[in-house]
């Protein structure tokens, strides 16, 4: 057992700390940040940033122009560039491209990574990804998708709404998830690659949500007879749920790797604040009453940043590890509002405002404790794992229960 | 011991449900609720409303035109009220107009009150008041206060910068706490009373703040050498922080009564959801663990609306009931945030959105763990008075300890 | 609405409040309290005292020999005499024989009450209550109950094991749940009567537990063809369980008007010691870090008193308020842990040796979560109230969820 | 980085956890278990039985016959052991023994080593650590210490009083920390080694404690010109705080590894219970309510178990881990209480019951939270340092606070 970072991503992670401090958060009071997230012009001067500091899509594999980390190495990068909400976008590393490359690389043809991923790999696109449904539709429970894609010859039919489909204005291309149906049969979802724009694609309303730090914002988009060609399933089709499952565990830990960074920010400028700011005779940091809040945060960054490092060591390890990650996301969101909803009291009325970046902060991550499962569908998953688990033998013989 | 509230305070409360949900909800998807709260002309337009349906100032005397309620009557109708965000707008019960009608009714020369009171309490007018300041200035802890106010003739002249400033923007007078030099003497805190807009009086800027429901939104406020005639001041130069203390201990409590409306409302949506949106075999509500929540929305609502009616009878027998008001501000504050972030997380990825109000309330309700005194300021409070307690006889001879 | 209290039950209050201070808490370090309670010996010495001071029974009909308390008067009465856990032994209105008390005035016959009511209710008898029953019988579940009473003639024949049976041991007599079989039909659960010690009612073992304060401790009770003749029925033959149901949902608000006493007087051991104590430069209440502790007591003492006492009037209305109850057991339960595990931090290792009584009620009021219904059962009880709820109309039209 | 454990450990973890339960596990119902923890008798037959087993004093040198486990392998070990509470007993790792061996093995002479360690070492004797006072002396802060020791020629005479003195009845020898005084003046608190009985070592009583599994049980000692010679100074005179705290860092991840045993027990319990208990329509753990509570407990044992394993790692690098230490210290003991506090709960009226270890667990686990420091103390160890911390610049220039 060794809990020490080898050298290279030390100091890998080092250069990210320092570029996102003295190049990205100078654009935090940019007001290219609207209630809809960054703008695409925004976007592409900061990923001409991280591209000049070598920094850029550090999770692609190196032939597609990345820098190769494995599970372990993005949890301290991602870390490091989600001190800044910009840090992601920068790096080109937010959700939901993120996973979707991830997603390509593991499952699409070669022309299609030519085609979809090669681009998005060097920061020249977005995509989004289409799972999502308005109610009665597919929300955390995926078997209730309504969105169905008909095999009509050579394409697929592709008729549906979908929602919260983050990324979806000014995308490349989109990765669309429908329940299929072939020869009258449902075979199960399948994903579809589609360029963008496209007929039938279109985006009904740009949504207005609690959080703003998503390129593109969230969208519901009407699939409207959206023809597909069959060469651009992804995958096979039926497989669809598998897919979104695999895409699924990494992508709900690269959540909790940049919202770790979030969180530590706005621990730190509460901290910078408490030290700073006099009431009632002292520091805010000398009152126990808040010193013990920032403790918190400081046990809470601590053992979610460890729970983090572990999960990604398990994947690297080749391990599914899905109760794994329904563990970490579980704690680490909630550690993660609990440690921002903490920094922002500390701040008072200061934090309120958006003279400091922990309101926005604030905002963007209580959507962690619902986005890539809720909370509670979590929960349900280990508590179904213990359920099935063999017979523990945690009583001797004799003993009355 | 009696629990059953009087028959026409029951009807009235009726009265104002019904209004609320009949006559206000239609305009919480009106445009005019920006982020820096609703405009003006929205709010004259709800005003009007709440005249026509005789429920306008239902806190002012009856000699100024309103309904001259108690605070146990204020305790039932402003929770009705709150059950839209835009009800106190329409009733003319929001902050800080409310509690500036309650100072100047109390501290105010008949003169002062014709000017200032009358028009507002028929709805005409709004009212800003100025106490907090920016760093490192006054905010919890009002003895750091730097505006001062120094006494010139038979004028005051004001200098200093107050932020935070709820509704300065739009309105037609300040009450602006200053700290006083007389004759080279510092004596104390003042109040003073100045029409807007004024020469020296100037908005430096509105800012942008998680909330978004306070009629004039946030402001930063220059004061610029402000004069003021000495028949300006409100009450006796040097008493300011008594009457601050004095607005405050109702003030804190009308929030309390407004908010646990509002959080009445997000947990009535969430619970309309819940009981209609199926997953995972059954509707939400089915579900145990999201049951569990909306069961814990039920207490904290019950047990929050039972000891703000406490006070409220508290304040109804002439007492001060400071450290019971500092009970039930921490009590709400906190229940409230707890009631509305449940009711976020059952409604999934639509409480992220601002397809309900949920999201709204939610930016809202987080300030009030902050406003009218921290959470950690009033409990520090009621330790203060447990620490000043004549000594408890817990023990019985003998005993150890 | 009024939040005062009579003055006699106010002259009530102090009287009993007096009592248990001056008389009561000597017998704290009295050897008689064992691991599976006081002594009979113990309990007929404060049972003398409480006689002596016209505070016995005030529970029980002013016909019996009690003080005739309305559910109100008990919520008062109740937590004064609790603040020593010996109170409510001495003044008789300990569980299970309050709740037994109650029941029979409801439920039993006149020559029932002459015999079993009558002695009981001038604090000369003790009683039982058979309804819970080991795994894999009923427990939180009555419709689990493995014991059956089976007519033959004029008798019933009674078989089953009966588990955590408080204060069997020493008890005059017992009231026993079992299903019930006439003619070979299960015709539902029935309540029996039966004086003790009697032949075919065997107690198998007394269990050692958490918790220490209960006259007769907890035992398991093998009934083995115990005979109980027809006229022994307690009510009528099948109506058990609604019986159950009546007894259950006052005596769960006397659990929390007894227990809400000794959380007061855990929150006062600690409150006096934390103010005497110096550690790190002040008294332990001068640091906010334990200041806060007990200023959270506070809040949560002062909202469970107004909960209960709500309860108790919407009984004293004729109201069933099974509701209602429901949510005050779940929050006082809670509240009273809380605050007493508090206690016992706040007076650190102090609080984990029995030189306080602080150590006793941690471990009784640790089963308040679980007795009378966990707390889980209980919101489950007020989920799905909710889900049986009127449709509410939380949302206006054009609204999208 | 790697988490994975070396062979040979997952080898000695799985030969500890299979010896604890074929061996130890029958012995928790043995009456030798008292309120006083487990009597000498039943000591030296377990020490016995780990002593065949080869897994005795595992934390010991081998030079002294342990195992010579790093910090890591403890973490590994120690826990497994701790599944019984008995464990640590049977293996000679529990408090105070295992702390004070490991003090012993840091400072003792080698004279003093062959005259205290050794015995120790193999599980013949047990020791004392004199350090905390009652009231008003020596708690939370040791600078409150009032036992002195005033040198008298090659003599120091030591006076004072001792209070929760674990293991003080039946040890062989006491390491006694007391202000030192040499001609006339303070020199700071030195360690003291003194054999036992010895004159003026008197034990004034047994302290009755909410646990039971620690050896001798806690005592209140009264030191009553207790005369050590010169050559009995555990290292140097004036560096007693100094060695305190080199004992207590290690000593209080000793007491997480092993308390996480029970915790992982306490919720095996639980689970087991939960998949066999049948209640309204399902088994306990069918129903989300309880299935999250497990739920909760498998990610608060897994977060919990890096966080120690990581404390224990820095440790094996020879850093000082000091406020690592305080942060695993808050975070294990309460997360370990609310591990066994919910599977109490699962468990119902059986939790409170001794039919299951869980009681017995619960009861001791509340103790955590308070010795080796209270969470406050910790807390604002780690406050402090963030205090002390170089400026963060977490806010770019521009910005306003």
């Amino acid at each position: 057992m060794d809990f020490a970072l080898p050298q290279e991503l030390a100091a890998l992670e080092a250069r990210t700390s320092a570029f996102v401090r003295e190049e990205i958060l100078p654009f935090e009071t940019d007001p290219r940040r609207t209630a809809h997230g960054p703008t695409d012009d925004l976007r592409r001067e900061l990923v001409a940033k991280a591209r000049a500091a070598g920094l850029l899509s550090p999770h692609v594999a190196r032939e597609w122009g990345g820098l190769g980390l494995s599970h372990l190495g993005k949890a301290v990068v991602f870390e490091a560039a989600g001190y800044s909400m910009l840090g992601p976008v920068a790096l080109n590393i937010a959700a939901p491209d993120e996973g979707n490359m991830h997603l390509l690389a593991e499952v699409a043809s070669p022309a299609q990574n030519a085609r979809f991923l090669a681009p998005m790999a060097v920061g020249e696109t977005r995509s989004c990804f289409l799972m999502t449904e308005p109610h009665p539709g597919a929300g955390a429970d995926p078997s209730l998708m309504k969105t169905t894609a008909v095999r009509e010859g050579d394409h697929f039919v592709v008729n549906g709404v979908k929602w919260l489909i983050t990324g979806a204005e000014g995308a490349a291309f989109a990765i669309v998830m429908a329940r299929t149906v072939v020869d009258g049969r449902d075979v199960g979802a399948t994903m579809f690659l589609t360029d963008l724009p496209a007929a039938g694609f279109r985006i009904a309303r740009a949504l207005d949500t609690l959080d703003s730090s998503f390129t593109g914002g969230h969208a519901e988009v009407a699939l409207e007879n959206l023809r597909v060609p069959a060469s651009d399933v992804l995958g096979a089709v039926g497989e669809g749920f598998r897919y979104a499952q695999a895409r699924l565990v990494p992508a709900r830990l690269t959540h909790c790797m940049r919202w770790l960074g979030a969180a530590r920010r706005a621990h730190d400028i509460a901290t910078d604040y408490a030290s700073r700011r006099e009431a009632f005779g002292g520091t805010l940091l000398s009152h126990e009453g808040l010193g013990f809040m920032l403790a918190d945060n400081e046990i809470d960054l601590h053992t979610t940043r460890l729970a983090i490092r572990h999960a990604a060591w398990l994947l690297d390890q080749g391990q599914k590890a899905n109760v794994e990650s329904s563990m970490v996301k579980v704690f680490a969101s909630e550690a993660i509002f609990r440690i921002v909803d903490r920094s922002l009291q500390v701040l008072g009325g200061l934090g309120m405002t958006r003279d400091t970046e922990v309101e926005r902060i604030f905002r963007d991550v209580r959507g962690f404790r619902i986005y890539d499962g809720p909370s509670e569908v979590h929960r349900w998953n280990i508590a179904r794992r213990l359920a099935r688990g063999a017979a523990v033998k945690a009583m001797p013989e004799g003993r009355a229960a």
